[in-house]
C-alpha cells in the first residue's frame, strides 16, 4: 500500500492517531469529538494551564462541561506541550488563532510558530490540516511550500488539507458534530484524505475544488455577517433620526418569505471572527490591487457604534437634567454575545474604557463574568456588581450592552432610572427605556 | 354606525367597492385577487391600451394568463380612465410607479397626479391605501396633509393606509394571495380598516405601528437585497483576480446552517425595485443630515458591473487574437431576470448600448422578447435572432446576460466559439466558457 492508502485505512479502522494543535474554542471541541468517535487523540497546546485543566477534568470554556472533558480523558484523550510527539501521530490538525495586528494586518504568527515547531518532526505518511481562518493562498504559501522545500512530495508522501472551523460558541442547535464541514486538499489525494478524515466525525462534509476556494468560503461567511450587521447599524442610525423603531422594521421585513434575512443592530461587533476575518481578505486583495470597499465600510460603521451608543446615552442623561460627566453608569452584559462568557473583542470593553476616559463612574454586571480578566488590549480591574433592587435604583443609567437571558429585566423596567437598550430587548411603552 | 364601522361592515360582507389605481405589475394582480374574493372591483389607469386589453380579456404581463383576465371581467371586474368614478367607490388602492428622476431623486409625480385627479371626488367614509414603494413620511406628507387641508378628519371621516406591495414577478412559490402583507394606518382606526381590508385577500397581514414604519420596512427589504448583491459583485471581482470560482464559494458557504444566506453576482441590477428603491431612503436621510453609505456603495458597484463584464469580454477576445472592435457579439437574454419578459432597468440594455457605442456588431436573443420595445431610456431597434446552430457558430462571442431556462445551453457549449457567462450557468471545464 502507498502512503495514501495506508492513511485512509488507518482512519477507517480508527487506528490513526489524531493530534489537535491549539486547544481553544475550536481545538478542544474537535479533540473531544475525535475521542468520542474512537480515535486516539493527542492534544497540543503551548499553554500549560490548559493542559493542567484537561488532565484534571476541568473545563475552561463555559459551554463545555467538566464531565465531557473527564470522559474524554477516561477514553484516552492525551494532552501535551511537547512538539516532539508530532512524530508519533498520523494526522495533525492546526486550530490556532489568526488575529489581526494593531494595524489591521493578518497576524499569522501562531500558524507560523506552530509549523516551525512541527516541521522537524514531520514524516512521510502524515496529513496536516489547517482549520484557522485565513486569506486565500495561506495553505499553499505557509504549508505546501515549506513542506516541499523540506523534500516532501505533497499529495504523495504527505498530505495537506484545509478545512475551516465553523464553531459557533453557545449555539444550541448546532455543534462540531452537526455543522457541515468544508474540506479541501492541495491535490486530489489530499482531498480524498480530507473527506475520509472529517467524514468520520461530522454529519456532512462539503468538498471544494481547492484550498483557496475553502479559505475564501470561510471568509465570505464572515464578511457576509460583518457587512449585514454594518448595514443594519447604519439603518438603525437613519431610523433613529426619523423616529422609527428599527427592530419593529426588521421583524416586519422578516415576514417576507424570500429575499430577506434579518440581521440585528447592536453596540458594535465582537467575537473572534466577524470583526477580524474580513480584513484578512482586505489585506490579500490589496496585494492584487483591489479594494474591498464593503468590508472597509462595514468595519468603519461597526467600529463607530460604541461612540454612537455613548452619545445617545449622554443626550438621554442631559434630557433628564443630568450632567453626563457626573453620572454613574452600570454596564449590563459585557460578553461579546449573550449567554456566553466570551470577552474576545467585546464592544463592552471599548465602551467601559471610553466612559472611564470621560471621567464617568462605571460599574458592570455580567452573570457569566464575575470579574474582568486582563485581555490583550484591556486591563480594567472591575468586578461584577450584583443586580439587586438597591443597586438597580442607585445608577443614573443602566447601559444594556449584552442581553443575557438570565437577567431580571422586569426589575430593571420597574426600578431603573434610565435604561439605554442597544439590543431591542426592552421594547414597549416604557418611559425609562431609550433605544440606542 | 360611524364611518369606520360602516366601512368595516361593507368590507366584511364584500359589498364594498374596491378601486385599484394603476393596473401594472402590482395593480393588475391585486385587482384580479379582489375580484376572485367576491369584491366589486373598479380598475383605473391613465393608459387606454391597458383598459382595452383588460376589456377584451388580453393580458399584457407574461406570467398573467388571458384566461385569468377574462374570468375576472366575467366576474364583474370593470376598468376605466375616468377619475370621476372615484366618488362611487369605498376603497381606493394606489399602485402607481415611484421611479427615480435622472439625478437619482424620488419622482413622486405619478402619486401626486393620481392624488390630484382623485381629490375632487373623495368623500367621507372612504379609505385610501398607498402601495407604492416610497420614503418614510410620504403617506403623512402626500395623503394625510392634503386630505386634512381639504377638511377631512383622517381616522374619523376618511381613512389613510399604507401597505407596501411585495410582488415578485415570475415567482412560482409565492403570489399576491400568499405573500404576507405589511399593513399600517395613520391612526388606530385606519390600521383597523387596513387589517380588515387586506385580510380579506391575503393569507396573512402583518400590522406595524405607523405608516413610516411600513414605508421603511419595504425599503429595508430592497436595500438588503441591493447591498447583498453589491457585496457578492465585489467578492466576484476579488475572487476573479485570485483565480477562485465565486459561485463554488457561495454554494459552499450556503451549506452553513446559520448566519449565511446566499446571494449571487450578475451583470448588474435590474427590475423596478432593487436599483431604485434604496435611493428613496438616501434622499430622505440626507434631509436629516445622514448619509446612507451602504446604499451608495452598492449602487456604485452594481452600476459598474456592465463595464466590468464588457472588459472581461474584451480581454477574452484579445486572448483569442481578435480585435474587440471588429467582433460580432450575441447578447443572450435581455430581460432583467430569468423566465420573464420584463425589461425594466435591465442591465442588458445598458450593455448593448455600450457595445454599440464601441462600434461592435451586436445582436441579441431572448425567447421572451422577440423585439426590443422602446423604453424610457433606450430605443435600440433590434429583433431577437434565432438560436440556430448556424447562428451560434457565427458569433465571435456569446455574452450570457440572463440565463432563461428555455435556452439550449448544450448547443452553446458544443458550438459557441466563446461564451462569457455572467450567471455561473455554464460551470465546468469548458474551454470556450469564461466566467464574468
Amino acid at each position: 500500500m502507498n502512503y495514501k492508502e495506508t492513511l485512509l485505512q488507518k482512519i477507517s479502522d480508527k487506528s490513526a492517531v489524531v493530534s489537535i494543535v491549539g486547544l481553544g474554542y475550536v481545538g478542544l471541541p474537535l479533540a473531544l469529538r475525535f475521542t468520542e468517535k474512537g480515535f486516539n487523540v493527542l492534544g497540543f497546546d503551548i499553554d500549560q494551564s490548559k493542559i493542567d485543566c484537561i488532565e484534571s477534568g476541568t473545563s475552561y470554556i463555559n459551554y463545555i462541561q467538566n464531565d465531557a472533558i473527564a470522559a474524554a480523558v477516561n477514553d484516552g484523550l492525551k494532552v501535551t506541550t511537547d512538539f516532539q510527539k508530532i512524530s508519533d501521530v498520523d494526522v495533525i490538525i492546526i486550530c490556532v488563532p489568526t488575529p489581526l495586528s494593531d494595524d489591521k494586518e493578518p497576524d499569522l504568527s501562531y500558524v507560523k510558530s506552530t509549523l516551525q515547531s512541527m516541521l522537524p518532526y514531520l514524516k512521510n505518511g502524515q496529513a496536516v490540516s489547517l482549520e484557522s481562518t485565513t486569506y486565500p493562498g495561506t495553505t499553499e504559501e505557509e504549508l505546501v511550500a515549506p513542506f516541499e522545500e523540506k523534500g516532501f512530495s505533497v499529495g504523495e508522501d504527505i498530505f495537506v488539507l484545509y478545512s475551516p472551523e465553523r464553531e459557533d460558541p453557545g449555539n444550541k442547535d448546532y455543534s462540531t458534530a452537526t455543522i457541515p464541514k468544508i474540506v479541501s486538499g492541495h491535490t486530489k489525494n489530499c482531498l480524498e484524505i480530507a473527506e475520509c478524515l472529517y467524514d468520520a466525525v461530522v454529519a456532512k462534509v462539503v468538498p471544494v475544488s481547492s484550498t483557496k476556494a475553502a479559505e475564501m468560503t470561510k471568509l465570505l461567511e464572515n464578511i457576509h455577517r460583518a457587512v449585514n450587521i454594518g448595514l443594519v447599524n447604519e439603518m438603525k442610525m437613519v431610523a433613529d433620526k426619523m423616529g422609527i423603531d428599527i427592530f419593529e422594521v426588521i421583524e416586519a421585513a422578516a415576514t417576507k418569505p424570500f429575499g430577506f434575512t434579518p440581521y440585528y443592530p447592536g453596540p458594535g461587533l465582537g467575537g473572534h471572527c466577524i470583526p477580524i476575518d474580513p480584513f484578512y481578505l482586505t489585506w490579500k486583495a490589496r496585494q492584487s490591487g483591489i479594494d474591498t470597499r464593503f468590508i472597509e465600510l462595514a468595519g468603519e460603521i461597526n467600529t463607530s457604534m460604541p461612540e454612537w451608543v455613548i452619545e445617545k446615552m449622554k443626550s438621554a442623561l442631559q434630557d433628564r437634567g443630568l450632567i453626563p460627566k457626573n453620572a454613574n453608569i452600570l454596564v449590563l452584559g459585557v460578553a461579546y454575545k449573550k449567554n456566553v462568557d466570551d470577552l474576545r473583542e467585546a464592544p463592552a470593553l471599548d465602551i467601559i474604557e471610553k466612559l472611564l476616559a470621560q471621567d464617568m463612574c462605571v460599574d458592570y454586571h455580567d452573570p457569566f463574568l464575575p470579574t474582568l480578566p486582563k485581555t490583550r488590549k484591556y486591563d480594567l480591574k472591575l468586578d461584577s456588581i450584583d443586580l439587586t433592587l438597591e443597586n438597580v435604583k442607585k445608577y443614573d443609567c443602566i447601559l444594556l450592552i449584552t442581553d443575557h437571558d438570565n437577567v431580571d429585566y422586569e426589575l430593571l423596567i420597574e426600578s431603573g432610572k434610565l435604561i439605554i437598550d442597544t439590543r431591542g430587548r426592552l421594547r414597549g411603552d416604557y418611559k425609562n427605556v431609550i433605544p440606542a
